[in-house]
């Protein structure tokens, strides 16, 4: 343990997590997302933006992937994601790679990694990317917040590119984002051939309008969209609902 | 009135509206839209793909604008609303053009309708454009499946060139659609310049998933999406809500 770092425990199957609160703890979104997304057995999975490893090491409770792979760009974090994996006792199951995803789907992927990284290796590729630029949040200013959106459409961008390059035609993206960002996911998935086919908005309850999206793209899918039934955080006394509690397997 | 028409209350203001009901009567969805619809006063309207006038007839209620079109393709459509105009007393307020919305934005518009149809006079387009292709609803096999996507989409993409191209920068387009088309209509219209600045979803009640959705672009404007809080239809007990009576008019 480092200074400032503390283990919290994930909150089901004594899978724990070593994280620094002041820098950054996963939220919900991982949860939700790791829930989510349908992974097949045996299949090859990959997390673009794992962060300190959170939904490689749900994903390995939650499912039977024959591989799972997480990439980090962050030093710190994937420092954290290298000892959580082994906290977890996950060393032989969950693979982190310190790796900028703008460097994926490029020319100049290190060679040690062209194998692993390769076109269409991928049956599942899931993300919870940065939904700000990593340097702060957006200023009081128009033409800060002009450079910060393009900056955070980019990282987008990236993404979605990566996800596109990794995956095996069929294959399936799960991601989860902001509301407000449902525009820009759209056009940059049609145009890397990863069509939205299911989408989910999560609200905080049934009052209140959503603030997060799940979303299921296939690559090269049919154009064909559904909405899922909504989903709630709390119920109207402010506690998890059932499905919440589901999740969690707390129940 | 002709065979098999009769005349319905639209349900405030006194108006009324001829339908033919085995051919296509207004729903709902035309109400949300001329109430979500943020119409300036002195402002110049068009609603494209008008049908029988509903959504005129109802701003002419709602709104202070200076001129109201409608362009409806259908004859039979046309027809009855020159006379939903006559029986409203509404000649002086709407104007109805019997035109195919895909000839606007074209060389090919007829002459007598290129001072009125002129690109960029309008401050707000409306549309409540045709959900289905017109001769019948999707068949069951998946070749005349995708025959009829094309065309839906064909349709929506003319709507919404239509739309930009008779919209001054800055102007205002509304939408109702459904959920499920919403990545056509995130593409088409950032294609065409029109830019989703608010999207709200409406559901039935507060367990279901979303039916109708609502979505106001800008021309030229910059991306920010907001989504406003959840419409529901219907109360726990099954009656209009609070905010639909407001929208009928009835408290």
């Amino acid at each position: 343990m480092e200074d400032k770092e503390r283990i919290d425990d994930i909150g089901f199957a004594n899978l724990r997590l070593i994280q620094k609160p002041e820098d950054f703890c996963y939220g919900i979104d991982a949860v939700l997302l790791s829930s989510f997304a349908q992974v097949r057995k045996l299949s090859k999975v990959i997390d673009l933006g794992t962060g300190t490893g959170i939904i490689p090491i749900i994903l390995t409770h939650k499912s039977e992937a024959q591989e799972i792979i997480g990439v980090e760009v962050q030093e710190d974090s994937y420092q954290r994601g290298l000892r959580n994996i082994t906290l977890n006792n996950l060393n032989q199951k969950v693979r982190l790679i310190h790796l900028d995803v703008k460097e994926i789907a490029g020319e100049n992927i290190p060679e040690d990694l062209n194998q692993v990284l390769k076109q269409g290796r991928f049956d599942t590729v899931i993300s919870n990317p940065p939904y700000m630029k990593r340097d702060g949040g957006l200023k009081n200013n128009l033409q800060a917040k002009t450079i910060a959106r393009h900056e955070t459409t980019a990282i987008l961008a990236d993404f979605i590119k990566a996800a596109s390059w990794l995956l095996k035609d069929n294959g399936d993206f799960f991601m989860v984002h902001r509301p407000d960002r449902l525009v820009d996911i759209s056009v940059l998935c049609r145009q890397n051939n990863l069509e939205p086919k299911k989408i989910r908005l999560v609200s905080p309850n049934k009052d209140k309008k959503p603030n997060i999206i799940l979303i299921h793209c296939v690559k090269y899918g049919k154009p064909e969209l559904r909405f899922l039934d909504p989903l709630f955080v709390y119920d109207q006394k402010g506690h998890y609902t059932q499905e919440i509690m589901e999740i969690y397997e707390r129940v």
